[in-house]
């Protein structure tokens, strides 16, 4: 009937990095990469020192980087330039939605080139500096990234600090910071984000990457992963619904509070932040833990609307469309007056953000399909990825992200049939015996 | 069984701003409100100027300004004080969420005593100055707000742009923008936003806030709503589905192509920008008129779930609790399987940031409750008064956004039972006759 196109003809976006070395370019580069392919946008980082440590090996000295060595000049342009040629087709022929192109950037000439190259190509361009003068952050930046670069692989460590400072030192001489005679939107983060300018910027995406970079630090500290302990319909294979543990679930509950002490109390340290759905499965896994814990609507388990308390045998009978449909495309099946996953990330959202910005530690527990989104979240998972992430009950997952990734440990803290659990010196917040009960907080 | 508070005791925030007269406290202010107040977040400003007014009258000559008059100094003094202390109650005893201080606060020291009254309230303090040096854009603000004013009721308009000016001297001569040493989170607005500076600003309502200050221009232009023409649904009173348009509402989408042709193409105007739904009756109601149109998917009518498709009628039989239901709370009544008011403005918020992004004038085509949500942002309802706002079929609503509010025309493009329309010079997007059917773009 009408002449339609399927999808709004977005146009593509290049976020082009800036800025002199180890001032945590690629460190920013794969935080918006993570967050941007989470919301389900293909997102890739394309990285000139990759190419040119897989095209002309790893170790170059310093002097490569000296401006004054034409014949160097000259590698590194034409690697830079591969690189953006890969960025420009990946955007165009290969599906991608936004190109991260992580290189210092640090010339008005070249960002010039690259500007044009870009809107040739009909591609909007977003410039995003880090600025950072600050000697002891730089010199922290190089111990942490640079010296584990295949690149002083062999080195000793103060020679590389060094070599590496001799490095920036050759970008130095040529530095100069965006100016707004250029006439690009850009965005500076200034200080490691104390401060954040925003130039001509405008639109939906802009202001949703700007709100992830302005509850970015880079303090590291773990994040706690569980799904509640079992309960009531766990045991019976029953969704959704709000039952209590079973007595297996509160053995978990109680191994779970002795291990938060043993990481935290026995060391001295100060109780992480717990957070919590709003179902009693989830408030009474954290009983144990002796401090508050915020409940969130958000943390909920996804909404299994017409199916849920249902068994998966009962779904299978009396919705067989519902079922097959399901396991054909489980990001995007919603169930009937429920979510899908995708609603799920979505109103999931907002509470990301949250985790980003605290800086002490914290346990979440939450459900199956939620505790699925926040790990693929968390190690930098795809969308489509994070319905068929494995998270089994009673297993603790620890997550550290560094500089450029995420450090895991898995902790099962299984809790068998028969097994008694002491749990004769803990006291529950659902206790009325309790002297002085925590108070839980709902959001 | 647990203690628990019912909600997360949420900090309450205090938008405190900072600017030279004329610099767009107000019109930001109000522009904040508004977008706070229909998000769910009872937000008011307090504007020392009013207080100053209502209690000493409106005209005071700029001596009164003149920092050197001892007299004038503390009557001001003592009416900001008053105007804060009233926001401070608001904030702590009336329900109040974020309270906007709209005065100038120019100097570091009446900022210092500012921070220090809403800490110790354990009131949580954002500052957002506006920066504007261009003269011709302070002029043309004095021109389009000041001369309004009760102040220069009966002044001559030469003499009023003349006495502002000395009463922007009075305040320029101790202005001091706000410094990284004044230990406060800030925005700071430079030049209408061109470029946005955030300064120690973490937070997820925050981020909102600076996304929308993002897209904020201030370029008058119009912004045209309607419902689609009657649906075959709406003549049964049948609620949901994708009916076609009825030979009534075909009558209207030629008279609305008529009226939108009289209000640009023949005044020699380009077409405004269409944004329909992708619901059929919505697309159908502009294919008269001969430019693209954007589909998006969050346009759509609130979905009413498992009474989709059937009429008031059979829902009142069928669902008599549901029925019920909705009368009390229509605001937060959620169809089972689909959704509730608070949903729909969940979902539109993107299309109204975009809506403050466009320059050009827009006519949205869309259904009852979402026309109502898009109205009641823009002429400044809160969330609870959205439901409620009476959106009859076959009128054109024209709001055109002025600095401090919104000016509205309502236009019936009535069609009669009997009346025949010509439509013949018209071409549809529909019929394949057209040689050059504009393309509808999908969102
Ligand atoms: N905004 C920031 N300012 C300064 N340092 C930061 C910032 N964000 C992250 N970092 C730190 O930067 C380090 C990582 O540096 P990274 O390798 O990302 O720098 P780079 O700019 O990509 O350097 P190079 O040009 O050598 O590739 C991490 O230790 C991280 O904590
Ligand atoms: N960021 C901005 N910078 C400069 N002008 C702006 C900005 N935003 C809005 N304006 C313009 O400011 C005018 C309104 O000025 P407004 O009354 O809000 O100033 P004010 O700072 O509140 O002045 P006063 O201190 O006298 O109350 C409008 O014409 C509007 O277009
Ligand atoms: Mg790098
Ligand atoms: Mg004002």
């Amino acid at each position: 009937e009408e002449s339609e196109s399927k999808s709004f003809p977005m146009k593509k976006l290049a976020i082009v990095m800036v800025g002199l070395p180890a001032r945590g370019k690629t460190h920013i580069a794969r935080y918006i990469a993570r967050y941007l392919n989470w919301v389900g946008r293909a997102t890739r980082v394309f990285n000139v020192g990759n190419y040119r440590r897989e095209i002309l090996g790893a170790s170059q000295p310093a002097e490569f980087f000296d401006p004054s060595n034409q014949e160097g000049r000259r590698a590194r342009w034409e690697l830079a330039i591969k690189c953006l040629d890969d960025l420009i087709l990946w955007l165009k022929h290969q599906h991608g939605q936004v190109g991260i192109y992580d290189a210092t950037n640090s010339t008005k000439e070249r960002r010039k080139y690259v500007k044009e190259r870009l809107e040739t190509e009909s591609i909007r361009v977003l410039f995003l500096e880090s600025v950072c003068e600050d000697k002891s952050i730089i010199e922290h930046n190089i111990m942490e990234t640079k010296l584990r670069m295949p690149d002083y692989q062999n080195m000793d460590p103060e020679r590389a600090v060094e070599d590496f400072q001799a490095r920036i030192a050759n970008y130095e001489r040529a530095n100069e910071t965006i100016d707004d005679d250029e006439m690009v939107s850009y965005i500076k983060i200034i200080n490691v984000g104390r401060t954040i300018m925003l130039h001509q910027l405008t639109g939906y995406l802009q202001g949703k990457l700007v709100s992830y970079l302005m509850n970015m630090h880079t303090l590291s500290r773990s994040i706690y992963l569980t799904r509640h302990g079992e309960s009531e319909y766990n045991a019976e294979e029953r969704l959704g619904g709000d039952p209590d543990l079973t007595e297996k679930g509160k053995r978990f509950a109680i191994k779970l509070a002795q291990y938060i002490h043993e990481e935290f109390t026995a060391q001295g340290k100060e109780l992480p932040l717990i957070w919590t759905s709003q179902l009693r499965r989830s408030r009474h896994t954290v009983q144990f833990i002796p401090t508050h814990n915020v409940c969130w609507r958000a943390l909920n388990e996804i909404n299994a609307g017409v199916c849920e308390g249902k068994t998966l045998e009962e779904v299978k009978q009396q919705f067989p469309k519902l079922y097959e449909a399901r396991l054909k495309d489980k990001l995007h099946f919603r169930y009937p007056g429920g979510e899908s996953y995708v609603d799920v990330i979505q109103r999931l959202e907002p509470v990301m953000l949250e985790v980003e910005r605290m800086r002490e530690p914290m346990l979440i527990v939450s459900h199956n399909a939620v505790i699925r989104a926040i790990y693929g979240f968390l190690i930098g998972k795809r969308q489509d990825e994070c319905p068929n992430l494995e998270v089994p009950l009673h297993v603790v997952i620890k997550l550290t992200p560094r500089a450029y990734g995420c450090e895991e440990t898995r902790i099962e803290l299984n809790v068998e049939d028969n097994e008694t659990v002491d749990g004769s010196r803990l006291d529950s917040k659902l206790n009325t015996r309790c002297t002085k009960p925590p108070k839980q907080v709902f959001f």
